[in-house]
């Protein structure tokens, strides 16, 4: 097996960069509609043979050092008893919002394999497929990301509900949030008993977050998690907070092996603010993708360089690939990842 | 005249900090709402007396060091032949979004006094009405963030089309930002001349660029527009780059006197950052105004605290107060500025 991502991730000597893509199964490749296209968004998370296919599609075609699990962060949180439905335009959308004792006191913590068999079955077919190829990344969303969707109902542009629980009723959102860690870190827990091989934590939204209120409302819970996976584990474990430019010295509090960034942070700032304590992951600006190729070439090898001095970089984009983007152009940034990253160990 | 807010803006001892929020003439008041009634968003803008009266509003209201021209950073495009419209729930919409060459070419450079009269006008009513009482800060957008507008043909969650233009054809983008920043030039030494005593340029979608980006795409016409200021005035000029925590010591570049923070950084970290060269405003979390009163106080000791050192600072909230804010809890935030600083220094 290609063990160039869990090695940069442990921050052990590498050949070269290994590089994945956030939302490599995804949209922008034609092969994947082929799949989506025989149901709902829901229904291929819920499909273990096609949650597995969409997985596999990049892994070939891009020639990327790891595979990532296909599914959805919010999947867990349906199981704990919130309906969730995916709209058109919409995007996600929980109809009940979780906004009193009462609401939170109806939710549970589902089972991995009793509930959420489908994400342990496709992972169990996963780790088949890729036997000889490349490790295989599960996730999940980071409790205050998670929180914001059963808040607000959905998607939200101010987080206004949210904030106002944080404000106006904290007994009741650190409530909510020991609930949804407790259920993340059996999730997570499953997942590895089912096979992943590194994990990654999405904290989407926590850049939104005042750095005092991170620290009181959005961390300790990332924290928990990840002491508890260290407990049962030696994987590691990504943290990618979204946004999160002025999080980093609490973030590097969080036990993570990598902090993975958003593009708007210059990577060679954070290697000098880390200090070799953890890998980094990043952080492309997922639209240079559409860079010519000679443009493209001199921003990868940017990051490339920005990256030097840290303690193991994975190169990543800094978001998810846009569904415009030429399969193309991400595969010549995976080889243009590889051949310059080795001219320049 | 109570000159505080001029002085904090250029470095100089005061008593206490200086206050003014973002939006403070807007939806939380039940008294803006009753003259906006009287039409739509843009006919109050170029209503002079009505724009005067809402700016005037918060000035005795909420006890603020300075009142801030009530206008839309959109107007001077409508003026360059960009037709605007305001849409419910929508927001700004330019039905014909500018992408090419031929679009660029038919934009012109509108005369303050003829094309944008109303808001001279405006400016002039205010100064008589501030007399005795607090300055006033004029503004324009930034011409990133205003490309954006034409671009995109309004509000954006990706910038998909201002990055392609950027990345695909970049002469056509910085023609078109060239006429923007002739534009905003203009229009702000139109304002001088009418008789604001300071300056804000909003950058609010400043934060989705790479920092490499901002340097190519967005700091040089900063730049220029301060550096024409710049020779006819004195006038203190904020540039409030938005999500710019990345950005900082580029934004130090920027020629403008006061540098402007959303709540997503730490005011100590950015005075160790711009060491004395500049004064900083901001940056309270908008929501924290919903606060019970003891935690507003600690929050509002807190901004304060974090701005100990600066060469010089104006609060204000990271981003603009919200329509469902308690018009009481401004006035409190005020108050609580003025006499937690009194203390402090």
């Amino acid at each position: 097996m290609n063990t160039t991502f869990l090695k940069a991730c442990k921050g052990e000597a590498v050949d070269y960069t290994p590089v994945w893509i956030m939302r490599q199964a995804g949209r922008y490749l034609p092969q994947y509609h082929t799949v989506r296209s025989k149901g709902s968004f829901l229904d291929l998370c819920k499909n273990p043979e096609n949650a597995a296919e969409v997985t596999m599609q990049p892994v070939d075609f891009l020639g990327v050092d790891a595979a990532i699990l296909f599914s959805d962060i919010l999947v867990p949180l349906e199981k704990m008893g919130a309906p969730l439905e995916f709209r058109e335009k919409q995007g996600p959308v929980f109809p009940t919002p979780i906004r009193d004792q009462a609401a939170v006191d109806q939710l549970g913590i589902p089972d991995p394999e009793d509930d959420l068999g489908y994400v342990m079955d496709t992972i169990r077919i996963l780790r088949k497929e890729l036997v000889g190829k490349v490790p295989l990344i599960g996730f999940s969303g980071a409790p205050f990301t998670l929180a914001t969707y059963l808040i607000e109902g959905g998607s939200s542009k101010t987080f206004f509900h949210t904030k106002m629980m944080m404000y106006k009723n904290p007994a009741l959102y650190h409530n909510l949030l020991d609930k949804i860690t407790d259920c993340t870190i059996d999730y997570l827990k499953g997942q590895i008993v089912a096979g992943v091989q590194a994990l990654q934590i999405f904290d989407s939204w926590v850049g939104v977050l005042a750095p005092c209120d991170f620290a009181e409302f959005a961390l300790p819970y990332v924290q928990r998690i990840i002491k508890a996976l260290k407990e049962v584990s030696k994987l590691p474990v990504i943290y990618f907070a979204n946004n999160g430019g002025s999080l980093i010295d609490q973030s590097l509090t969080s036990g993570a092996d990598v902090l993975g960034f958003d593009w708007r942070v210059r990577l060679d700032n954070v290697v000098r603010m880390v200090q070799g304590k953890v890998a980094l992951q990043g952080n492309m600006e997922p639209l240079a993708l559409f860079l010519p190729p000679d443009k493209l070439e001199k921003r990868i090898q940017m990051v490339l360089d920005e990256a030097k001095g840290a303690r193991g970089h994975v190169f990543n984009l800094g978001h998810g690939i846009v569904p415009e983007t030429d399969p193309e152009q991400a595969k010549l940034a995976v080889h243009l990842v590889h051949t310059l990253s080795r001219k320049t160990q």
